[in-house]
């Protein structure tokens, strides 16, 4: 029995009794609610409000061994181009009725871009990312500003920049598309503007201006003191995260203070002039496992998508074991216990609606073993 | 044609051409999707991201006059207690689909509680008001603290809050109950918890114990200094709104900035330890309009509910005009186009999903004849 | 022994050893170094980085009886007009070498209109408010806007706002005013400029157009929604903080967590529109106590001068016992030891520069008997 | 005539006429006003509050050639140890009438370690930074971190973390202490605690332990996601602040918006938690300018202190030029008027207490030729 109908029980238990049997005149007044558009609370108040959340999304796993080649045949099938923007094959969760949702609130796709291909500009209120599991060789330009993607580089287009992107190689590539395009079309949010059909800016250099401008560490441009809703931080480089997560496991091994928990390091990409997520919906986090290490059973309100990059092991989502390689993708919906393990060294990406839930204070965490 | 279906044209006009005529391939390439879970961004582009919001929820209108006589019923047939917990028939939006949700965010429902009668004690994550559009006698009980409900006054039970409600007089009492039940079931995000199934105070008083401690203007005790992240007024009471929105007025008379526009007072319902809204997702504000006043017609991200508290008028909802009476209760979706009038003096109570945008930088405003 | 010496004893002790025998070459050093303008930290590291805040500012009383009579004189003597602006009569800490210093930060002085005499216009960066002790009859114009000045009625002038005095009636009237003027001083952040001789509007209403548009409890004019630095409101009448105060003590009684300590009420005055203080670098509060009251010993970080509104008793300032009565005003320099004792109802008015220890992280505070 | 005595004068003319000629009465009122510790304000209006910051302390300028001498010399007749705890030689404004400030709120001052020297440990709520001008060999341990010190870097040691030097090396260092003792001491908010007598740390790392943890670009580690009051970073070293300037200045040759003004290359040290000040009190910034380039004359509320890092040029204070080479200082009160001009490149490290005046409101700024 899923949480959900549990949560619905614990209701019903209490609430039969009473509308055990509708009579005639309660059926003729249900009928007139009907016609006047209204609803009672009370013959459903257990799915309404259950005791604790219980998502319709559900937990799953999708294989990059079979996404990817999905991926190939789209795009030797599909052209890119104005009108259908982009070639992206998104992550629709098994719970979520068909809908190209990989939770209630976030998107994941596997964008692919051939050889010499140019996907156009354009613009949308949506906050958007990018995450590059393998490849190279493809600029995405924000706001005319060309962005190298490479391995392990982590990537913002931030509500309302225009951006378009632009294969240079004779290869095709593939990465990771996280935006909040669900939470928008939810919420009623969205907006979205064509830009030039070709990027404005086909220059390729190694390094965006943001990065020029921005990736200095505790260093802000005087240029730019004013707060900013998303980071100015166009690429967040592996280089980095890569050297972040290292030295936080040497600082462990050193015995100090500096892993979240033993064997855990962690980053979160963050907003530089403020110090909080790049995006006012979306929570960004690299996650690193030395081997041998087996996380904590959590629960916790709001829902992620982790990538793998790097390594094997496994996660347990709600009590089933799946086995996890590089590329791989699963979802965590909201409340369902999840906890992972390492075999060798584990990398891996994480995204969630993090900020949504705690800007509205819904955010709750039940940590196995820990007092509530 | 709606706002919804054009704005998919847009992209639609575009896309045709490319996705025109599926070959054999594409369509064993879509069957494959499928098997895996995938769903493709380029055939459902526009309807996912359309040019502006394109809401399912629409705009509509209930009335005092067959709500209330409806709700008689219910208390005739229905009995509140444990269980169904609560006598509430909520306001089902007709473009969603038999939910008993407002708009995808609001939860609106008119509460009814006989002569006599208790609604007993529970909680839950989800924010919760009630506001009085006529009648007495009833006391809500939150976290201990009993308080009066007259007719004018806004009342809040924010999340996690115990409460009940009980009927000290022989004669029933209807009230307007908003919450964010519709958001929260979309995050995933509710908990619940039963109660006493009595009040836990059967007390009488005229004022809360919040009111006592928290309603002197420009004041704040000293033993509540920390900040909360609900308001901690636990009633918002009629004579204060009245005479805010009357100074307003009176102040305009004299020549002096006051109203919000000419002839249209409000005041929105804080926070007093931020000066923020009363509920991290649900904004209330109240607002008067002279005689003769016509609001300037406005498009928001975010939806409202509005009910008339006093007064005639009527509401332009996309174009279409609806006449209100006391009582009567309306919807704006996100971005619909709305303006109100007023024949005599106008008094409207309104509630909405402004948190939400605000706190998450998704708000936008469209005022027709300004400057965008 | 001071607290200051004290604590340069704690480095002297060994400091000695080091600095005792000046050599010739020393000497000439320490000349050299003052020739090139520079001194050395270790021969005056005690006084200049004690153990602990040892202010040069001391405890003080001033009577009222004696005040008051001296402010009469000088009414009789002084023109009030263009040029010196007020008659205001200032304490001067006796630790602060004659400068018009209640505290290093605080400025408080005793202000004296005649009978239908005016104060002009002028504004100024420095933070300023009144407290009236007594009397009436008395119209302070800030910014244009005439508020009534009465017994218990705490009134703002922020920094940059014109404001003049008048009074209407055939008695004088003094009050307290309280200012930022020696910090602006000390940090060199003072403007000033003169406006009209008279004032600008010598109506006489009963109520300030700030408090019609805000005060009223929980409501927040849709016209002024951006947050202000000081507070929109101009006056909070005794009525109010009588009521608060009167409210928590009976909250007490019923057993309700009300006061800050047994049989001590206080409020803060506050800025709407943040739930802050009411200005950026001064704090006003307002305490009652009980009957018998005696509060707990307390050093706080940042200074406050205290005046008694009402009632008899006692405060302890480091160790030394005085007896206080209506009017009469005292200090209590950084780090000082307080407490008071009440004999009948006691209420006092303070107020501090406990915003910008705060906002600074400088505040420290110690309650005996508490862990620190 | 000086600003200050002509901001007196623009109250004193008009006040004269009233104050002219002192009657007996009044002069016994003046003396009755001491005895009970009372000053009038209207015979002091123009001091303390003029019509703008006139600041008692002066613009001035020490040169590095001959501040090095002398710190030399008390290196070889000046232990440093428990006592005297460092041997720092301080800037004495020559209008602070000796005082070993810099400014009313800074202190500045040449630290000088011999060989193989020990600064013992100790903490204090002051907080502190050193700047280096030139020299390496010293490692300070803040907090138990051992932390490089070498030509260029900037570190911190905010208020309450224990703090000691040791020189490893056969040279002498000397470096640039930055603290906010004066405010410290006006404000009555300092402590003081001794600590171990040599450093708890020996060892010589690269890199602190808080680089390693705080130091990569838009990344936050999961342990350290609770926003501190001071940066945790303790060492910003000279290579990024040299590549942060070198890029703005080559994104401005590219035509791209980077520097503040035309060649003129800045960046602030933040605190990387918030995005803000890496002190409360304390600003910290680095200024490039090319060769040839003049800065607009500007007037700030606040005082700072700028020391030359490498190249020649000139400073305007208050009208008067000074030719500046490496490692002097120069210190620029509250309003005085300041402009800079590069000869060849021309970098400065800069320090201020614009932290107090922005959290306080009372910052204001004059750049000449454009609008107030």
């Amino acid at each position: 029995m899923s949480a959900h109908s549990e949560a619905a029980t614990d209701h019903a238990s209490v609430a039969n009794q009473m509308t055990g049997a509708d009579s005639l005149e309660l059926r003729e007044l249900y009928s007139d609610f009907e016609s006047e558009h209204l609803v009672p609370l009370w013959t459903q108040l257990g799915d309404l409000m259950p005791m604790h959340p219980a998502p319709r999304a559900v937990p799953h796993v999708w294989r990059w061994s079979a996404l990817h080649p999905l991926a190939r045949r789209a795009g030797d099938l599909v052209p890119v181009g104005r009108g259908g923007e982009r070639r992206a094959i998104a992550l629709a969760n098994p719970g979520l009725s068909g809908h190209a949702y990989a939770t209630p609130t976030l998107w994941a796709a596997i964008q692919y871009l051939g050889p010499k291909e140019t996907a156009p500009e354009h613009r949308h209120a949506q906050n958007a990312f990018r995450f590059v599991v393998e490849g190279e060789g493809v600029w995405t330009v924000v706001d005319g500003d060309p962005v190298r993607m490479s391995r392990g580089d982590f990537l913002l287009t931030p509500g309302w920049h225009f951006h378009g992107h632009h294969n240079e190689t004779d290869s095709p590539m593939a990465w990771l598309d996280g935006l909040d395009i669900p939470f928008a079309h939810y919420a009623d949010s969205g907006f979205f503007e064509f830009g030039a059909d070709r990027v404005t800016d086909e220059s390729t250099p190694d390094y965006s201006r943001s990065e020029r401008l921005w990736c200095h560490p505790g260093l802000r441009p005087l240029s730019g003191l004013r707060d900013t809703v998303s980071s100015p931080i166009a690429a967040y480089r592996w280089e980095h995260t890569d050297a972040a997560l290292s030295q936080q496991l040497l600082l462990e091994d050193e015995g100090r203070p500096a892993t979240v928990e033993q064997g855990h390091a962690a980053v979160r990409y963050v907003n530089p002039t403020t110090g909080g997520d790049v995006m006012p919906t979306l929570r960004a986090q690299f996650h690193r496992l030395r081997a041998g290490t087996a996380l904590a059973t959590r629960r916790e309100v709001g829902s992620s998508v982790f990538q793998v990059f790097e390594g094997r092991g496994q996660v347990v989502l709600d009590g089933t074991e799946h086995e996890l390689a590089k590329g791989d993708l699963f979802v965590v919906p909201s409340w369902a216990a999840w906890s992972l393990r390492a075999e060798g060294q584990f990398d891996l990406f994480r995204f969630s609606d993090a900020p949504i839930m705690e800007r509205l204070h819904l955010n709750r965490v039940h940590v196995e073993g820990e007092q509530r």
